[in-house]
């Protein structure tokens, strides 16, 4: 839902309305940026998270100043943001990327108990599908080393753009070429952890990671 | 250099000191995000961005109060994150990411004048080498509407995580695979403009920007 914060007013003919939509995009992407303010500064964190629902879920340490704050419920924003290619137009005013971007409004909630481990199956399933099976339990430890955030995606927006150059008609009878290039995402061949005790092949769902 | 603010004290062995290891990073990467404070909420916005030796240059439109507020030095945080690749351990809590990031703190300063325009091109050729040459020179309404932002990079913090997995002891003798998967960016097939009037060649530049 937008609010007149999230209302898009830059390039609206972008904007995308469609939760299903921005859910795909969330999908996408294995990196977010989340925002916290700490004494006037706002700052800037990567992140990996996951989707529950209507709501995407990250982790941080216990350790750090900005998620204990995020962890109180200090306002945020949660932006992802896919480069989908580069827009080359023949002016540079109207050289772009193609991409995909959400950004989420709103103040986290810390997530406990059962819900826990649950939030970080969710989140290491949406890095890596198929792997949480394999992986052993969170220790004690662990789960206290850890904070693992919610925010609701009730105030949010969405963009897309992906469409041709729209050069100045004044550009147009120039002998210069234009369209886009797409970027694409892949995996190289993967490397074994050197301190692997036995022979284990990689597990088949390495294969479906391939976006 | 960095400040009490910048200090890497998470994973601080990941910490990067070294000023030309910073421009490595940023000069590998098409996309930042950047924030700025709007009443109370940190918001986080993703733009291009170019290098100019000890500082990074971004634009925006000077219809965004977001961008406005920048440009009269309203603190702001900018970061840059490449995905390297995916650190599958035995564990969720060990599992990660390779990655580099910068962050840098600071205020930006606008641009005008003739350095605005050289600007635009130092932005335009860190996105495509070789275009700058090749796109008409902007025209004084195209200036008008854009915001030029440098922030300077003096206070910045930089990590780069490239190990295999850190796995606990205990989890080192089950029959799981663990290693780490690269994450690949490279370019696909071009698409024409649809509005080219006439048959022109994709410039020999392009070849160069599969990284």
């Amino acid at each position: 839902m937008t609010s007149d914060r999230t209302t898009v007013r830059r390039l609206a003919e972008k904007s995308v309305d469609d939760p299903a939509a921005r859910n795909a995009i969330l999908d996408a992407s294995r990196l977010a940026h989340v925002s916290v303010i700490d004494d006037g500064t706002p700052f800037v964190l990567p992140v990996a998270y996951g989707r529950d629902g209507d709501q995407v879920l990250f982790h941080g340490s216990t350790a750090s100043r900005l998620f204990r704050s995020l962890a109180e419920g200090a306002p945020t924003c949660f932006t992802v943001t896919l480069l989908d290619g580069l827009l080359v137009a023949r002016s540079a005013f109207e050289s772009s990327m193609h991409y995909r971007s959400v950004m989420v409004l709103g103040s986290c909630a810390a997530i406990d108990g059962d819900a826990k481990v649950e939030a970080l199956r969710t989140i290491t399933e949406h890095l890596m599908p198929g792997r949480w099976d394999d992986v052993r339990s969170p220790l004690a430890k662990e789960l206290a080393a850890t904070l693992v955030l919610a925010l609701p995606l009730t105030e949010w927006s969405a963009k897309v753009g992906n469409s041709p150059p729209d050069d100045n008609p004044i550009d147009l009878d120039t002998a210069v070429w234009a369209g886009s290039v797409p970027i694409l995402t892949t995996f190289g061949p993967l490397t074994d952890a050197p301190d692997l005790r036995m022979p284990v092949e990689p597990p088949a769902y390495l294969k479906t990671w391939i976006p």
